[in-house]
């Protein structure tokens, strides 16, 4: 996907987030934003958002000489696991395993943690429970996976990583084998092989790092070992709006299970923002998707 | 009010409303936009939002070779205009003709005319007339006002000025002389001389504009005129959000009436987002506004 105009607000509404993490002084924050306007500038509009926050989250860290995100990824991967049990026997204890479990990771990726509302974590996995998944080929991502031996499993963001442990686990217990992917370094709330370390990912399948600490999964910045796994996988399992960005075009069976928070992507996919998906991307060729809404309110 | 960090992402947002007002090409307003990242980068904190969303405003017009928001004020004048009878009636039936004229002001204040969705107006107004004033200090207006013999009336933005036009109309069949003041070039959809023709001001009261083309009322670009108008008027009245960042620190009796429409001035109030306000200035000495809500949410 390429970058729009409505993006560089966005860019900046990301500073200002990652900069909120931290409790350092104002007057350096707002230096910290100043200089991030150097990458917004160089923005070339015919790559990802992505390409650009990438560059973004890279100044900061390097600014603050730390990961703004670290103290709250673990806050987010230790509240999930305290939902692991009931909502491992919510899958177990469903009809159809694959859809429950489909659906949970798909509601990981709706929880939004707010920073300072870590609250009403399982009243938000209910309603996505019940809310409606807006593009759903679950019934072809079912067949894939029958078909596929081998999935690669790129997880997204912190917190989230256990709900996506148990749809790794419902796969493995339907026969596939499953590598997951993580970052190969911090950047915003993503998870990297730390956080899978924190939920146990590793002992239920492999767990590989894509080389790159780019938001989303920017192939020409992975790792040449994460290429030859990408390259030879038969089924990719991509969660998150940045992974759907930025792997969109990608001339290999993945399905994209992700919300859609902004309203560029939606905008984009034709659908309201804040809406479940469950996308095939096979379907997704020959479609025209011409985004044209802005946000043109007048303040 | 100084500006926040929560300023910087609203800044390029108003630059994206304002290049989506016009049909140029996408390169041309992905160019425009950045060239504003200097006046983003030159910004000075101490200093209100709208001393740098001016620069911003001047070099979008300047590289555009137009003003983008000419169409759609005319369009805003137009369609209040049309509710203007109704409006009018609806005042002067009413038991306190001030209140429900004050309110309509401050309604048309929160009338955000959507630039595709120009529909359902009257609703928009009937549910303002409705909805709670979340900071009321109209006793204080009215007692204010009948001390006061001639009012300096701040209008703000194009089709919102019908609504002042209404509450002006009120204040001179009440004895005060008013003096609406304009802006004196344009600036987003703000009204100048060119607006309060549009819609009859200059035959209900004396019109004059401020020498500026800033957002809300800089002093210091302002004209000489107007300063001495301002420093020797008893009581101003003051529209929208942008006269109230930059005037709030004054020292004069100014009425502010307007809806906050961002997190940042709702969180300095201590107020939700889009609350309708009518605020004495006096009032606001001495109180501590300490902002402290971010946007920190994690997309």
């Amino acid at each position: 996907m390429k970058t729009y105009l409505d993006c560089f607000p966005c860019f900046l509404r990301q500073v200002v987030i990652a900069l909120s993490q931290v409790p350092v002084d104002e007057a350096l924050k707002v230096e910290i934003l100043k200089e991030t306007l150097e990458d917004v500038r160089g923005t070339d509009t015919s790559k990802t958002p992505a390409h650009t926050t990438t560059f973004i989250h890279r100044r900061i860290r390097r600014m603050l000489g730390r990961d703004p995100f670290k103290e709250i990824k673990h806050r987010y991967n230790h509240a999930a696991l305290g939902l692991y049990p009931s909502l491992k026997s919510l899958v177990d204890d469903s009809r159809d395993p694959l859809w429950t479990a489909s659906r949970l990771a798909i509601a990981g990726n709706v929880i939004d943690f707010g920073i300072y509302t870590e609250v009403d974590i399982e009243a938000e996995i209910d309603r996505s429970l019940k809310g409606e998944i807006v593009w759903d080929d679950y019934t072809d991502f079912r067949a894939a996976l029958d078909r596929a031996g081998e999935v690669l499993y790129l997880v997204d963001n912190a917190g989230e990583i256990v709900f996506d442990r148990i749809l790794i686990e419902t796969l493995r217990d339907r026969g596939n084998k499953v590598v997951a992917v993580v970052k190969g370094g911090p950047v915003i709330n993503d998870s990297t092989a730390e956080d899978a370390l924190e939920v146990g990912l590793q002992q239920v399948c492999e767990v590989r790092d894509n080389g790159s600490d780019a938001i989303g999964t920017i192939l020409e910045w992975c790792s040449e070992e994460f290429l030859a796994l990408f390259r030879r996988s038969e089924l990719v399992v991509s969660k998150g709006q940045g992974n759907f960005e930025t792997l969109m075009n990608v001339d290999k069976d993945v399905f994209f299970l992700f919300q859609a928070k902004c309203n560029v992507v939606a905008g984009f996919l034709g659908v309201a923002s804040g809406s479940m998906l469950l996308v095939d991307n096979r379907k997704l060729k020959g479609h025209d998707f011409p985004y044209t809404k802005t946000d043109s309110r007048i303040g």
